[in-house]
């Protein structure tokens, strides 16, 4: 069965984005570990706002299927988006039945909320920033229920980032 | 100088307790690092609600000099409990410039959030526990401008706890 993987920055105070969806305090100074993740995946999942922000800085990533969870979406220039209107832990649930590598969860926190929720989420790789951004979008919301997970490795970097990788 | 550290267990979505103030989800089966961190302060900061909460479990660290925000308490049995109901920034500003080890910012956010406001916590120990509390008592609260910090360290135990610690 093929994982579903949260993978992404944070800040200390547990920001994705500022209030206005900044994220120039990400460090890009170095991979990071990208190259490795990306050879992992062959699909994306994101809401409609991560798949907006994506598309205007250029495609998204060519060599994915990449599905958005947007009930307003319908129309894309790309071939390889999918837009889902649907529940979206039924939709991953069927996904992760399908052949194929794991697939990234790309966010925001309106869609990592329901698959956590239904405990759909196998592997988180959260790249802790040194930095209180103060204010912004939290990666995660209020749950049911506590939610327990493994650790499964930590990855220190010069700059200061670490990398907390859990599993389910 | 005395040094201002704030140490305490966070869960990863960044709760210091639940929403009934439960702290069960705290590991206790090792030290962690504890009795040397014991030694290197004398002194003590909280605020009313984390003075009741210890106070509840017993008698404050008998070593050390606690000093209590609150404007509604006023009597205690215990020598070394001082209240002070002022200006927290200004009063924590004077308390550095007194010799002395340490001081302990023990909690909780109503606390924490004006000290790091002013630039006053020069380092954070942040035990990270594998679960997600789902809701409770938050860590940080909002800032009016972003804290960058320096990763001075990172200690991984077996539990899957991982202490980040953090310099000004």
């Amino acid at each position: 069965m093929r994982n579903v993987v949260l993978n992404l920055a944070v800040t200390l105070d547990g920001y994705i984005a500022g209030p206005n969806g900044e994220y120039d305090w990400c460090f890009t100074d170095a991979d990071y570990g990208m190259t490795n993740f990306l050879k992992s995946v062959d699909a994306t999942v994101m809401g409609g706002k991560s798949y907006r922000l994506m598309i205007h800085y250029g495609p998204p990533y060519p060599e994915f299927t990449n599905y958005v969870f947007s009930r307003t979406e319908k129309e894309t220039p790309f071939k390889n988006v999918v837009f889902v209107p649907d529940n979206i832990p039924t939709f991953v649930k069927h996904l992760k039945q399908k052949s194929g590598k794991n697939i990234w969860l790309f966010g925001g926190s309106e869609i990592i909320h329901p698959l956590l929720q239904e405990n759909l989420v196998d592997e988180m790789i959260l790249s802790v920033h040194p930095i209180l951004l103060g204010g912004g979008l939290p990666l995660f919301k209020k749950l049911a229920e506590r939610k327990i997970f493994q650790l499964a490795d930590t990855i220190t970097y010069p700059t200061g980032l670490v990398q907390l990788i859990y599993k389910k």
